[in-house]
């Protein structure tokens, strides 16, 4: 998916709504349990609940990997089952030495079509080019992240900055706006308009939302660009909304509720 | 297995070599393509023809994701081929916020029952400490890696030192030398005396001899310590020393040299 297809979708939908699919099997609804594949019978229920609300799917390959090849299975049925509108993100943090890299590039592109994939930042460009190299895919690179270990690196000084900030601006040189995006989390709010500074026009991918505590309202305020540059996840706000036997509908009203504080935010 | 168990098996049989399974089905004997599952009877015959020469296989997941579903089953009927004997780790880089890498370290020590997994630090303590909780189970944490891609973070002025030693001395305190070993590249050799000052006690992984151009003396000399302390990897040394059809029996005859050598350096 191009940059400019995001963007349509983005301002046709009013929404920038991201629904993370973190399905972990010991929290889905029991009667799902029964279905031949539980996990892909939930993510179908997910995606057939909230795709009017959402441009976006994000697929935490650890749950599906954590059940083995039956886990993997479930993940390729549900990039699947998402709609060609939806842009599918690989939340994977992959990274390697570059002939290792273009393998991981090869499975998420190409083995799985995904759109874009997380990336890690530390071992450097060719790491990280392989992935850039995909005509219409996207690298989404690890920035400042939403978890409190974002303290022990990320938010350590380096040379003469940050340094999630050296990330930020030396791989704006290895990518464009258009197959590079990167991970802000919004419990980093403070720091959104310095990071908005350094990197104009890039998308965000903001997790955050919801369980980890971070504001909807402040960061489209602080990071919203002229083409509108966020994609804001929310997981288990949404998957787990409910447990019981109306799960898709509270799912779908959850994820409602964010496209129309989204939709206000666009105006 | 515990660091007694590694250093009794690398005391027994006079080698610290690990075999790196970075199986590209591309790259395989011709001949082996029309065997069920190509890529794990490929490793099946690698196993049997290098084990008495090694104390530990690296299966690179990238290798296998790129196959989808059919690879994950490939990486698991490989890990359970491995004899007890050998220390297995799943070099996949991973790390992720706390609840996920939960899920990666419940992918790789329960559901495939690896011994190790090698991690990537930038998102610090909370997306690490997950997999150091497992009993007998270790970390690998990435430090000072063999590629070019090394210059841009990890080698780049970081607070008081560079940015790989303060991913070495942090870690230092979430783990113990009985559970957390660091990756530095064979490449590295200039830094291996600072690096072995600086963790004196811990086990390295060693990736880099052979087709990236490590040198095994160099690193054997700058950084065993008392209790070996070193792994060194190969992988598209060994596998793919002939890719016709005594591919196995090159493949044990590079290894057996490997380890001849390492013989030479533990006395």
């Amino acid at each position: 998916m191009t940059r400019q297809q995001l963007v349509q979708e983005i301002r046709n939908k009013k929404t920038y709504l991201c629904v993370g699919l973190d399905t972990d099997i010991t929290k889905i609804p029991k009667h799902l349990l029964s279905a031949a594949d539980p996990v892909f019978e939930f993510n179908r229920q997910i995606i057939d609940a909230t795709k009017d609300f959402c441009v976006s799917y994000k697929i935490n390959t650890a749950f599906y990997e954590a059940l083995g090849r039956k886990g993997w299975d479930a993940m390729e049925q549900t990039v699947n089952y998402i709609p060609e509108s939806h842009f599918t993100i690989a939340d994977a943090k992959r990274g390697d030495i570059g002939n290792t890299s273009t393998q991981y590039a090869k499975a998420f592109f190409e083995t799985l079509n995904f759109d874009a994939i997380t990336v890690a930042p530390y071992m450097g460009a060719d790491s990280v080019k392989p992935f850039l190299e995909y005509k219409d895919k996207w690298t989404i690179l690890l920035g400042l992240t939403s978890n409190s270990g974002a303290q022990d690196f990320e938010l350590q000084p380096a040379g003469d900055g940050l340094l999630y900030e050296k990330v930020l601006t030396t791989a704006a040189q290895w990518g464009t706006p258009e197959n590079l995006m990167y991970v802000v989390g919004a419990t980093q709010a403070d720091s959104f308009t310095a990071i908005r500074n350094l990197t104009p026009d890039h998308f965000y991918l903001v997790p955050g939302v919801g369980a980890q505590g971070g504001s909807l309202k402040e960061i489209s305020a602080k990071a919203m660009n002229k083409e509108v540059g966020l994609l804001v996840n929310a997981s288990r706000a949404v998957i787990y909304a409910s447990t019981g036997e109306d799960f898709a509908e509270r799912a779908a009203e959850v994820s409602k509720d964010y496209a129309l504080e989204m939709a206000g935010y666009l105006q």
